[in-house]
């Protein structure tokens, strides 16, 4: 692919890196691609950052038809910039996409495409200890019409931001409430894939949440509210008995890459971990006969999130005593350490950039 | 409410009135309303229609916090101009922004807003058959900012579309296709609001069904897969042995406007009408022991759609010999008489705009 590169004239000024935010700074350049019916993906590009001019009668803006990622580039201490495993995100994209009735696009084309931009802003990328660049690649359809019917045309933009923790707690647990009335996804749905109507569905449970002073939610089956789906942004682990027990995917939660390093490499490191369904109900007998050992959430956002309280149904459990547990936090040095060059790749998952 | 009103210096030219498709042609002018944390929705006023600039990182495009409604204005042979029920338009949305956790805003400012866009544009209006004024407000967040939190910031708009019928059927029965793979929305979910996610979830089926010649999806519920939730864009009832019967306000299925209207005028043309579970087994059985008299969806954009064609798990049935039958007549005559100010308005439906 040819990456046409204009740079800016004008580089803006660097945020205070000592205390980042998620999701508010962005960098001096951004990626664009199009597409056209009958021409395909054209124009691969890397700008300045600008703003979009769009008709008001856009149909992401009315049908949201549109798809996005989220990964990481990291700067080790060896000044090797990194990124894990960004093929999967790209091939995700693609799942959602096709889900979406959004056309596909080639794999490497897209890897290419993060690699050059976060080259492009390397000198905005940050080495405090939990940051990193986080990429944000999406596509939103393009056509200037009111009437429920896949766009023509599509934009694919990727956007970079300099970011600290996603949750203020950090590497801290954090109390996840178990939403019992509101549902997410269900199987036939878009659960599995990352677009926009899955968050705005979410966001009164997660309001409601945040009210009663927790910090995500951890979503049930949307048929039978009984069986565990995904916390909001993370997919969800159980340690019971040493045995690491996660949802499997079942076509309504996400299949989160974070997730699946952590299966791998949990399974590397001899542990049982088993993919099934598991009811919010096995937790709380498991907490009540002293089986539970720990529960982490993981996801690109946070790496791991260990989760050191559980609410459902008005009754509170404390995890691991809120404390963060042996396999939390083997996983989270192992991925983290992986990113950041400290520990060797020996599962082959990082793509440097250079 | 004190809306300022900017006319346009450059009057767009009008499109060929013979022969509108819905939802590409939009007029000389456009409402917007913005709405920040703090001080509440400001500064309403009709602009001339223009393209939005927006930055690339705004909240609506990654996470779809939005919500729409669709209605219509009719010129009348006797000049008049009438919105058939806007006000219950306007609580729909706050009902749907209540899901999506966007701010209420005042029904009667809203009405408001819709009539005076209308009246500014009412040269737009077109008046040949089956044709209208599309009126479509919608609010997007527009917070710049990349995580999974509600904005604090929105635009409220109102564009218009002159338009001629949704389906290029216009009244003449249509084909359609039950979905049992793919699934719209579920209780606990966002279905009964008018919100960008929902239409992006129907996409795919709505490309099944029509590659394989069939207008439009009937989708059924996400639990069971076995009891009737609506088509696309339209709510549906059946006619069996007299009754009508068209599915209940269950959480996952929109409560549209035609859909009241209808029941309302058949009880009070003295059909009973019933508002409950319906399987989709019972319409065949009904098909096949000689009671199915009627189909036929109901919604802004097409009024009434007679159902010629049902396609369920690979069996079509010929609903009332493919031909349009008296109670959808009923109903399409009435809803349009009135709305065209052809029969008088003895329910109190109309809003007049001056």
């Amino acid at each position: 692919m040819d990456i046409k590169v204009t740079l800016t004239q004008h580089k803006k000024e660097k945020p205070d890196y000592s205390n980042l935010p998620f999701g508010v700074y962005y960098t001096d350049h951004m990626f664009e691609w199009d597409y056209t019916e009958g021409i395909g993906w054209h124009d691969p590009r890397i700008v300045p950052f600008h703003n979009l001019e769009m008709s008001p009668c856009s149909m992401v803006l009315h049908y949201g038809q549109t798809t996005f990622e989220g990964l990481k580039a990291y700067l080790g201490k060896d000044g090797e910039i990194r990124l894990f495993r960004p093929e999967l995100n790209m091939e995700r994209l693609n799942t959602s996409n096709q889900r979406l009735v959004i056309p596909q696009f080639n794999v490497e084309d897209g890897v290419e495409a993060i690699k050059k931009l976060v080259e492009v802003d390397k000198d905005w990328i940050p080495t405090g200890e939990g940051t990193s660049l986080y990429i944000r690649p999406f596509i939103i359809a393009t056509d200037v019409h009111i009437g429920v019917h896949p766009s023509k045309t599509y934009k694919f933009m990727i956007v970079l931001s300099p970011v600290g923790s996603y949750y203020k707690e950090g590497i801290n647990p954090v109390r996840i409430y178990v939403e019992d009335e509101y549902c997410r996804a269900v199987k036939g749905g878009m659960g599995f894939t990352k677009t926009a109507g899955n968050y705005a569905a979410s966001l009164i449970a997660q309001e409601i949440a945040e009210e009663r002073g927790y910090t995500q939610v951890l979503w049930l089956d949307g048929v039978e509210k009984k069986y565990i789906e995904e916390v909001g942004t993370m997919n969800i682990m159980f340690v019971i008995n040493n045995e690491v027990i996660t949802p499997e995917l079942n076509g309504s939660i996400l299949p989160g890459i974070t997730r699946r390093s952590a299966i791998e490499l949990l399974k590397a490191n001899g542990y049982k971990v088993t993919e099934r369904k598991i009811a919010i109900q096995e937790v709380f007998d498991a907490y009540d006969n002293g089986t539970l050992n720990e529960i982490f959430g993981t996801g690109t956002a946070a790496v791991i999130s260990p989760v050191g309280e559980l609410l459902w149904e008005g009754r509170t459990i404390k995890v691991n005593n809120g404390e963060i547990g042996p396999v939390s936090h083997l996983v989270y040095d192992t991925i983290t350490g992986i990113q950041s060059g400290k520990i060797e790749d020996k599962y082959g998952w990082v793509t440097k950039v250079d």
